[in-house]
Protein backbone atom coordinates (compact mmCIF):
# COMPACT_ATOMS: atom_id res chain seq x y z
CA UNK A 1 0.00 0.00 0.00
CA UNK A 2 3.05 2.85 -0.82
CA UNK A 3 3.58 5.48 -3.28
CA UNK A 4 6.32 4.54 -5.92
CA UNK A 5 7.75 8.31 -7.02
CA UNK A 6 9.78 7.61 -10.67
CA UNK A 7 12.40 10.50 -10.84
CA UNK A 8 13.99 12.18 -8.10
CA UNK A 9 14.70 15.73 -9.63
CA UNK A 10 12.89 18.38 -8.16
CA UNK A 11 9.20 17.67 -8.58
CA UNK A 12 9.65 14.05 -7.62
CA UNK A 13 11.66 15.00 -4.31
CA UNK A 14 9.69 17.61 -3.79
CA UNK A 15 6.67 14.93 -4.12
CA UNK A 16 8.56 13.04 -1.77
CA UNK A 17 8.54 15.58 0.95
CA UNK A 18 4.51 15.83 0.70
CA UNK A 19 4.13 12.30 0.70
CA UNK A 20 5.64 12.11 3.80
CA UNK A 21 3.69 14.87 5.39
CA UNK A 22 0.76 12.64 4.68
CA UNK A 23 2.43 9.56 6.62
CA UNK A 24 2.49 7.48 3.02
CA UNK A 25 5.19 4.79 2.41
CA UNK A 26 7.54 5.58 -0.28
CA UNK A 27 9.88 3.63 -2.79
CA UNK A 28 11.64 6.65 -5.07
CA UNK A 29 13.07 5.43 -8.33
CA UNK A 30 16.05 6.66 -10.86
CA UNK A 31 18.29 6.08 -13.29
CA UNK A 32 21.15 8.40 -11.71
CA UNK A 33 23.37 7.26 -9.41
CA UNK A 34 23.94 11.11 -7.93
CA UNK A 35 20.14 11.20 -6.90
CA UNK A 36 19.90 8.03 -5.59
CA UNK A 37 22.72 8.14 -3.35
CA UNK A 38 21.48 11.63 -1.96
CA UNK A 39 18.14 9.92 -1.24
CA UNK A 40 19.86 7.01 0.41
CA UNK A 41 21.74 9.40 2.77
CA UNK A 42 18.48 10.85 3.73
CA UNK A 43 17.30 7.31 4.75
CA UNK A 44 14.79 6.97 1.89
CA UNK A 45 14.30 3.47 0.33
CA UNK A 46 15.24 4.06 -3.39
CA UNK A 47 15.98 1.53 -6.61
CA UNK A 48 18.94 2.76 -8.73
CA UNK A 49 16.93 1.73 -12.49
CA UNK A 50 15.06 2.84 -15.42
CA UNK A 51 11.86 3.25 -14.05
CA UNK A 52 10.31 2.50 -17.92
CA UNK A 53 11.15 -1.27 -17.42
CA UNK A 54 9.04 -3.97 -16.09
CA UNK A 55 11.47 -5.11 -14.14
CA UNK A 56 12.10 -2.01 -12.05
CA UNK A 57 8.55 -1.31 -11.40
CA UNK A 58 7.94 -4.80 -10.16
CA UNK A 59 11.39 -4.57 -7.72
CA UNK A 60 9.90 -1.18 -6.65
CA UNK A 61 6.55 -3.51 -6.17
CA UNK A 62 4.13 -1.92 -7.88
CA UNK A 63 2.02 -4.93 -7.73
CA UNK A 64 1.15 -3.93 -4.32
CA UNK A 65 1.89 -0.37 -4.60
CA UNK A 66 -1.80 2.36 -4.32
CA UNK A 67 -0.27 4.95 -6.38
CA UNK A 68 3.01 5.76 -8.97
CA UNK A 69 3.72 9.20 -9.47
CA UNK A 70 5.69 9.47 -13.00
CA UNK A 71 8.16 12.97 -12.70
CA UNK A 72 10.18 12.34 -15.27
CA UNK A 73 11.36 14.97 -17.33
CA UNK A 74 10.42 13.24 -20.70
CA UNK A 75 6.75 13.04 -21.36
CA UNK A 76 7.29 9.74 -23.42
CA UNK A 77 9.04 7.94 -20.38
CA UNK A 78 6.05 9.25 -18.60
CA UNK A 79 3.95 7.54 -20.96
CA UNK A 80 5.85 4.38 -21.13
CA UNK A 81 5.73 3.97 -17.49
CA UNK A 82 2.21 5.03 -17.02
CA UNK A 83 1.07 2.19 -19.64
CA UNK A 84 3.14 -0.23 -17.84
CA UNK A 85 2.13 0.34 -14.31
CA UNK A 86 -1.61 -0.48 -15.20
CA UNK A 87 -0.83 -3.06 -16.93
CA UNK A 88 1.34 -4.53 -14.11
CA UNK A 89 -1.67 -3.37 -11.74
CA UNK A 90 -5.22 -2.40 -13.54
CA UNK A 91 -5.69 -1.39 -9.71
CA UNK A 92 -3.22 1.29 -9.15
CA UNK A 93 -3.66 5.09 -9.20
CA UNK A 94 -0.83 6.97 -11.70
CA UNK A 95 -0.18 10.42 -11.08
CA UNK A 96 1.84 12.01 -14.45
CA UNK A 97 3.49 15.20 -14.70
CA UNK A 98 3.42 16.41 -18.40
CA UNK A 99 6.11 18.59 -19.45
CA UNK A 100 4.35 20.30 -22.48
CA UNK A 101 0.66 20.79 -22.51
CA UNK A 102 -0.15 19.04 -25.60
CA UNK A 103 0.74 15.78 -23.90
CA UNK A 104 -1.78 16.15 -21.31
CA UNK A 105 -4.31 14.02 -23.10
CA UNK A 106 -2.47 11.52 -24.28
CA UNK A 107 -1.48 10.76 -20.98
CA UNK A 108 -4.93 10.61 -20.17
CA UNK A 109 -5.60 8.44 -23.38
CA UNK A 110 -2.54 6.11 -22.11
CA UNK A 111 -4.28 5.29 -18.62
CA UNK A 112 -2.79 8.27 -15.90
CA UNK A 113 -5.97 8.95 -13.71
CA UNK A 114 -4.62 12.54 -12.88
CA UNK A 115 -2.18 14.78 -14.91
CA UNK A 116 -0.53 18.23 -14.10
CA UNK A 117 1.54 20.25 -16.64
CA UNK A 118 4.13 21.50 -14.90
CA UNK A 119 3.99 25.38 -16.37
CA UNK A 120 0.30 25.90 -16.76
CA UNK A 121 -0.27 24.47 -13.32
CA UNK A 122 2.03 26.95 -11.73
CA UNK A 123 0.77 30.03 -14.00
CA UNK A 124 -3.11 29.51 -12.26
CA UNK A 125 -1.33 29.68 -9.21
CA UNK A 126 0.60 32.92 -9.94
CA UNK A 127 -2.88 34.25 -11.21
CA UNK A 128 -4.59 33.44 -8.06
CA UNK A 129 -1.87 34.69 -5.82
CA UNK A 130 -1.87 38.12 -7.34
CA UNK A 131 -5.97 38.30 -7.05
CA UNK A 132 -6.96 36.05 -4.12
CA UNK A 133 -3.96 36.21 -1.97
CA UNK A 134 -5.79 35.31 1.13
CA UNK A 135 -7.01 32.41 0.04
CA UNK A 136 -4.22 30.82 -1.89
CA UNK A 137 -1.99 31.57 1.40
CA UNK A 138 -4.74 29.67 3.40
CA UNK A 139 -5.69 26.91 1.18
CA UNK A 140 -2.23 25.94 0.54
CA UNK A 141 -0.81 25.99 4.04
CA UNK A 142 -3.85 23.57 4.43
CA UNK A 143 -3.19 21.44 1.59
CA UNK A 144 0.58 21.29 2.30
CA UNK A 145 -0.13 20.85 5.88
CA UNK A 146 1.63 23.31 7.02
CA UNK A 147 -1.06 24.46 9.53
CA UNK A 148 -0.29 21.93 13.05
CA UNK A 149 -4.25 21.67 14.01
CA UNK A 150 -6.56 21.86 11.16
CA UNK A 151 -6.34 19.36 7.49
CA UNK A 152 -8.70 18.64 4.64
CA UNK A 153 -9.43 14.89 4.46
CA UNK A 154 -11.07 12.89 2.31
CA UNK A 155 -13.47 10.26 4.17
CA UNK A 156 -15.37 7.16 2.73
CA UNK A 157 -18.25 6.36 4.94
CA UNK A 158 -18.55 2.96 5.54
CA UNK A 159 -21.57 1.41 7.29
CA UNK A 160 -19.78 1.63 10.82
CA UNK A 161 -19.20 5.37 10.17
CA UNK A 162 -21.14 7.50 12.87
CA UNK A 163 -22.45 9.69 10.09
CA UNK A 164 -23.87 6.73 7.75
CA UNK A 165 -27.36 7.53 7.30
CA UNK A 166 -27.51 10.76 8.82
CA UNK A 167 -28.92 14.33 7.74
CA UNK A 168 -26.18 16.46 7.12
CA UNK A 169 -28.54 18.78 9.65
CA UNK A 170 -27.97 16.00 12.40
CA UNK A 171 -24.53 15.04 11.86
CA UNK A 172 -23.16 16.75 14.79
CA UNK A 173 -20.01 17.65 12.52
CA UNK A 174 -19.01 21.20 13.80
CA UNK A 175 -19.95 20.26 17.57
CA UNK A 176 -18.70 16.96 18.33
CA UNK A 177 -16.05 16.77 15.36
CA UNK A 178 -15.13 20.80 14.82
CA UNK A 179 -15.09 20.47 10.87
CA UNK A 180 -16.71 21.64 8.46
CA UNK A 181 -18.30 19.90 5.49
CA UNK A 182 -17.36 21.16 2.40
CA UNK A 183 -18.80 18.36 -0.20
CA UNK A 184 -19.95 14.85 -0.52
CA UNK A 185 -19.05 12.53 -3.87
CA UNK A 186 -21.59 10.23 -4.42
CA UNK A 187 -21.48 7.89 -7.76
CA UNK A 188 -18.75 10.07 -8.85
CA UNK A 189 -20.65 13.24 -9.07
CA UNK A 190 -19.82 16.33 -6.40
CA UNK A 191 -22.23 17.15 -4.33
CA UNK A 192 -20.54 20.81 -3.54
CA UNK A 193 -21.35 22.93 -0.08
CA UNK A 194 -24.36 20.32 0.65
CA UNK A 195 -27.70 21.32 1.72
CA UNK A 196 -28.80 20.29 5.37
CA UNK A 197 -31.99 18.20 4.69
CA UNK A 198 -28.96 16.20 2.64
CA UNK A 199 -28.24 12.62 3.77
CA UNK A 200 -25.27 11.28 3.94
CA UNK A 201 -25.30 7.36 3.20
CA UNK A 202 -22.40 4.84 3.34
CA UNK A 203 -20.28 4.65 -0.18
CA UNK A 204 -20.29 8.19 0.01
CA UNK A 205 -16.60 9.80 0.10
CA UNK A 206 -17.09 12.95 2.30
CA UNK A 207 -14.46 16.07 2.28
CA UNK A 208 -14.01 17.50 5.16
CA UNK A 209 -12.09 20.76 6.73
CA UNK A 210 -11.32 20.79 10.45
CA UNK A 211 -9.23 19.75 13.32
CA UNK A 212 -6.69 16.72 13.17
CA UNK A 213 -6.94 15.62 16.35
CA UNK A 214 -11.01 15.41 16.17
CA UNK A 215 -10.96 14.65 12.15
CA UNK A 216 -9.26 11.07 12.92
CA UNK A 217 -12.41 9.76 15.30
CA UNK A 218 -14.14 10.20 11.82
CA UNK A 219 -12.16 7.61 9.71
CA UNK A 220 -13.34 4.45 10.36
CA UNK A 221 -12.20 2.35 7.50
CA UNK A 222 -8.16 4.92 7.20
CA UNK A 223 -6.64 2.67 5.19
CA UNK A 224 -10.13 2.10 2.39
CA UNK A 225 -9.04 3.58 -1.05
CA UNK A 226 -11.63 5.91 -2.46
CA UNK A 227 -13.41 4.72 -5.57
CA UNK A 228 -13.28 7.67 -7.35
CA UNK A 229 -13.22 9.25 -10.82
CA UNK A 230 -10.51 11.50 -11.27
CA UNK A 231 -11.67 14.82 -13.37
CA UNK B 1 -6.78 48.50 -11.00
CA UNK B 2 -5.16 45.94 -13.28
CA UNK B 3 -2.80 43.05 -13.53
CA UNK B 4 0.13 43.46 -15.48
CA UNK B 5 1.78 39.85 -16.43
CA UNK B 6 5.54 39.93 -17.70
CA UNK B 7 5.84 36.83 -19.88
CA UNK B 8 3.63 35.36 -22.17
CA UNK B 9 4.87 31.58 -22.49
CA UNK B 10 3.17 28.84 -20.78
CA UNK B 11 3.16 30.09 -17.16
CA UNK B 12 2.10 33.52 -18.14
CA UNK B 13 -0.96 32.87 -20.30
CA UNK B 14 -2.22 30.02 -18.04
CA UNK B 15 -2.13 33.19 -15.63
CA UNK B 16 -4.10 35.31 -18.12
CA UNK B 17 -6.81 32.38 -18.51
CA UNK B 18 -7.00 32.47 -14.50
CA UNK B 19 -7.36 35.95 -14.37
CA UNK B 20 -9.84 36.19 -17.08
CA UNK B 21 -12.23 33.65 -14.55
CA UNK B 22 -11.52 36.00 -11.75
CA UNK B 23 -12.75 38.73 -13.71
CA UNK B 24 -9.54 40.94 -13.93
CA UNK B 25 -8.62 43.53 -16.43
CA UNK B 26 -5.40 42.46 -17.87
CA UNK B 27 -2.12 44.14 -19.43
CA UNK B 28 0.42 41.79 -20.80
CA UNK B 29 4.12 42.37 -21.65
CA UNK B 30 6.57 40.18 -23.50
CA UNK B 31 9.77 41.34 -25.94
CA UNK B 32 9.09 38.31 -28.73
CA UNK B 33 6.98 39.17 -31.59
CA UNK B 34 5.49 36.05 -32.03
CA UNK B 35 3.60 35.59 -28.61
CA UNK B 36 2.31 39.42 -28.71
CA UNK B 37 0.46 38.47 -32.23
CA UNK B 38 -0.87 35.72 -30.69
CA UNK B 39 -2.54 37.31 -27.61
CA UNK B 40 -3.70 40.67 -29.46
CA UNK B 41 -5.40 37.96 -32.12
CA UNK B 42 -6.94 36.58 -29.14
CA UNK B 43 -7.73 40.10 -28.27
CA UNK B 44 -5.71 40.91 -25.55
CA UNK B 45 -4.08 44.07 -24.48
CA UNK B 46 -0.28 43.83 -25.05
CA UNK B 47 3.35 45.38 -24.70
CA UNK B 48 5.94 44.62 -27.10
CA UNK B 49 9.01 45.08 -25.01
CA UNK B 50 11.60 44.59 -22.33
CA UNK B 51 9.44 43.91 -18.84
CA UNK B 52 13.18 44.61 -17.03
CA UNK B 53 12.37 48.32 -18.36
CA UNK B 54 11.24 50.89 -16.31
CA UNK B 55 9.65 52.75 -19.49
CA UNK B 56 8.05 49.51 -20.80
CA UNK B 57 6.40 48.85 -16.95
CA UNK B 58 5.27 52.69 -16.92
CA UNK B 59 3.32 52.13 -20.46
CA UNK B 60 1.61 49.12 -18.87
CA UNK B 61 0.06 51.35 -16.31
CA UNK B 62 2.12 50.27 -13.18
CA UNK B 63 1.36 53.08 -11.28
CA UNK B 64 -1.91 51.85 -11.59
CA UNK B 65 -2.24 48.09 -11.65
CA UNK B 66 -3.41 46.41 -8.33
CA UNK B 67 -0.79 43.46 -8.87
CA UNK B 68 2.29 42.44 -11.11
CA UNK B 69 3.10 38.27 -12.46
CA UNK B 70 6.49 38.43 -13.17
CA UNK B 71 6.82 35.15 -15.14
CA UNK B 72 9.81 35.00 -17.14
CA UNK B 73 12.30 32.24 -17.35
CA UNK B 74 14.91 34.16 -16.43
CA UNK B 75 15.36 34.70 -12.38
CA UNK B 76 17.38 37.57 -12.80
CA UNK B 77 14.82 39.27 -14.95
CA UNK B 78 12.15 38.55 -12.27
CA UNK B 79 14.62 39.98 -9.61
CA UNK B 80 14.99 42.72 -11.45
CA UNK B 81 11.40 43.20 -12.16
CA UNK B 82 10.37 42.94 -8.86
CA UNK B 83 12.51 45.46 -7.48
CA UNK B 84 11.46 47.72 -10.37
CA UNK B 85 7.72 47.52 -9.29
CA UNK B 86 8.02 48.19 -6.01
CA UNK B 87 9.99 51.42 -6.69
CA UNK B 88 7.53 52.52 -9.26
CA UNK B 89 4.73 51.41 -7.09
CA UNK B 90 5.02 50.54 -3.47
CA UNK B 91 1.73 49.59 -2.90
CA UNK B 92 1.70 46.92 -5.81
CA UNK B 93 1.71 43.39 -5.25
CA UNK B 94 4.57 41.41 -6.91
CA UNK B 95 3.76 37.40 -7.52
CA UNK B 96 7.17 35.95 -9.06
CA UNK B 97 7.76 33.15 -10.69
CA UNK B 98 11.30 31.39 -9.65
CA UNK B 99 12.63 28.75 -12.43
CA UNK B 100 15.53 27.50 -9.50
CA UNK B 101 14.50 27.11 -5.86
CA UNK B 102 17.97 28.81 -4.04
CA UNK B 103 16.31 32.28 -5.88
CA UNK B 104 12.59 31.91 -3.36
CA UNK B 105 14.30 33.87 -0.94
CA UNK B 106 16.12 36.12 -3.66
CA UNK B 107 12.63 37.40 -4.97
CA UNK B 108 11.16 37.58 -1.56
CA UNK B 109 14.59 39.87 -0.57
CA UNK B 110 13.77 41.64 -3.65
CA UNK B 111 10.23 42.38 -2.40
CA UNK B 112 8.22 40.01 -4.29
CA UNK B 113 5.13 38.88 -1.79
CA UNK B 114 4.50 35.73 -3.34
CA UNK B 115 6.41 33.53 -4.97
CA UNK B 116 6.26 29.99 -6.65
CA UNK B 117 8.76 27.82 -7.79
CA UNK B 118 7.77 25.81 -10.94
CA UNK B 119 9.04 22.59 -10.16
CA UNK B 120 8.47 21.84 -6.09
CA UNK B 121 5.07 23.22 -6.33
CA UNK B 122 3.91 20.90 -9.27
CA UNK B 123 5.90 18.30 -7.05
CA UNK B 124 3.70 18.75 -3.94
CA UNK B 125 0.65 18.67 -5.97
CA UNK B 126 1.40 15.57 -7.49
CA UNK B 127 1.97 14.01 -3.99
CA UNK B 128 -1.45 15.32 -3.11
CA UNK B 129 -2.91 13.57 -5.83
CA UNK B 130 -1.35 10.46 -5.64
CA UNK B 131 -2.92 10.48 -1.94
CA UNK B 132 -6.04 12.38 -1.55
CA UNK B 133 -7.43 12.91 -5.08
CA UNK B 134 -10.96 13.84 -4.21
CA UNK B 135 -9.43 16.85 -1.91
CA UNK B 136 -7.47 17.91 -4.80
CA UNK B 137 -9.76 17.45 -7.96
CA UNK B 138 -12.84 19.23 -5.34
CA UNK B 139 -10.31 21.96 -4.46
CA UNK B 140 -8.49 22.64 -7.95
CA UNK B 141 -11.70 22.77 -9.76
CA UNK B 142 -12.99 25.33 -6.77
CA UNK B 143 -9.94 27.41 -7.16
CA UNK B 144 -9.29 27.43 -10.61
CA UNK B 145 -13.38 28.31 -11.08
CA UNK B 146 -14.17 25.14 -12.98
CA UNK B 147 -17.34 24.74 -10.80
CA UNK B 148 -20.33 27.35 -12.24
CA UNK B 149 -22.35 27.33 -9.10
CA UNK B 150 -19.48 27.56 -5.90
CA UNK B 151 -16.70 29.42 -5.15
CA UNK B 152 -14.20 30.31 -2.27
CA UNK B 153 -14.08 34.30 -1.73
CA UNK B 154 -11.68 36.11 0.56
CA UNK B 155 -14.22 39.21 1.87
CA UNK B 156 -12.53 42.55 3.91
CA UNK B 157 -15.63 43.29 6.52
CA UNK B 158 -16.28 47.02 6.87
CA UNK B 159 -18.71 48.87 8.86
CA UNK B 160 -21.02 48.32 6.43
CA UNK B 161 -21.40 44.60 6.19
CA UNK B 162 -24.05 42.12 7.47
CA UNK B 163 -21.42 40.38 9.58
CA UNK B 164 -19.35 43.00 11.58
CA UNK B 165 -19.72 42.48 14.86
CA UNK B 166 -21.87 39.26 14.64
CA UNK B 167 -20.83 36.25 16.20
CA UNK B 168 -20.16 33.36 14.30
CA UNK B 169 -22.93 31.66 15.56
CA UNK B 170 -25.55 34.35 14.76
CA UNK B 171 -23.70 35.10 11.30
CA UNK B 172 -26.35 32.92 9.23
CA UNK B 173 -23.88 32.45 6.75
CA UNK B 174 -25.12 29.13 5.75
CA UNK B 175 -29.12 30.03 6.35
CA UNK B 176 -28.89 33.32 4.26
CA UNK B 177 -25.73 33.58 2.02
CA UNK B 178 -25.03 29.40 1.47
CA UNK B 179 -21.82 29.44 2.70
CA UNK B 180 -19.29 28.63 5.43
CA UNK B 181 -16.70 30.09 6.85
CA UNK B 182 -13.24 28.41 6.98
CA UNK B 183 -11.04 31.36 8.53
CA UNK B 184 -11.00 34.41 9.44
CA UNK B 185 -7.88 36.96 8.93
CA UNK B 186 -7.24 39.18 11.58
CA UNK B 187 -4.19 41.68 12.22
CA UNK B 188 -1.96 39.29 9.43
CA UNK B 189 -3.27 36.23 12.07
CA UNK B 190 -5.26 33.52 10.12
CA UNK B 191 -7.90 32.04 12.70
CA UNK B 192 -8.62 28.78 10.68
CA UNK B 193 -12.44 26.84 11.38
CA UNK B 194 -13.80 29.85 13.58
CA UNK B 195 -15.52 28.48 16.94
CA UNK B 196 -19.08 29.27 16.58
CA UNK B 197 -18.42 31.90 20.33
CA UNK B 198 -15.57 34.11 17.75
CA UNK B 199 -16.86 37.48 16.92
CA UNK B 200 -16.75 38.43 13.18
CA UNK B 201 -15.11 42.07 13.21
CA UNK B 202 -14.73 44.96 10.76
CA UNK B 203 -11.48 44.97 9.38
CA UNK B 204 -11.25 41.37 9.68
CA UNK B 205 -11.05 39.35 6.34
CA UNK B 206 -12.81 36.01 5.87
CA UNK B 207 -12.16 33.49 3.65
CA UNK B 208 -15.85 31.57 2.43
CA UNK B 209 -16.68 28.91 0.30
CA UNK B 210 -20.23 28.84 -1.29
CA UNK B 211 -23.06 29.90 -3.50
CA UNK B 212 -21.61 32.60 -5.67
CA UNK B 213 -24.54 34.60 -6.13
CA UNK B 214 -25.49 34.56 -2.51
CA UNK B 215 -22.03 35.08 -1.97
CA UNK B 216 -21.90 38.37 -3.57
CA UNK B 217 -24.56 39.82 -1.48
CA UNK B 218 -21.63 39.77 1.24
CA UNK B 219 -19.16 41.73 -0.69
CA UNK B 220 -19.77 45.58 0.12
CA UNK B 221 -16.59 46.61 -1.01
CA UNK B 222 -15.35 44.29 -3.72
CA UNK B 223 -12.47 46.47 -5.33
CA UNK B 224 -11.01 46.59 -1.79
CA UNK B 225 -7.74 45.64 -1.39
CA UNK B 226 -7.07 42.83 1.34
CA UNK B 227 -4.72 44.18 4.14
CA UNK B 228 -2.26 41.26 4.29
CA UNK B 229 0.86 40.21 5.01
CA UNK B 230 2.06 36.63 2.16
CA UNK B 231 3.74 33.71 3.61
CA1 LIG C 1 -8.55 9.72 4.19
CA1 LIG D 1 -13.02 39.43 -2.77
Amino acid sequence: NHVIVCGLGRAGTAAIKQLEREGASIVGIDHDEHYVELMKERGYLVILGDATEDEILKAAGIERARSIISALPSDSANILITMAAKDLNPRIRVVARADRPENIARLKRAGADWVTAVGIAGGARLALAAVKPATVDFIHSILERRHPDYKLEEILIDEKSPLAGKLVRDSRLKEDYGSQLLAIIRNGTTIANPDISETILPGDVIIVFGAINKLNLLETSPGAACPLKSE
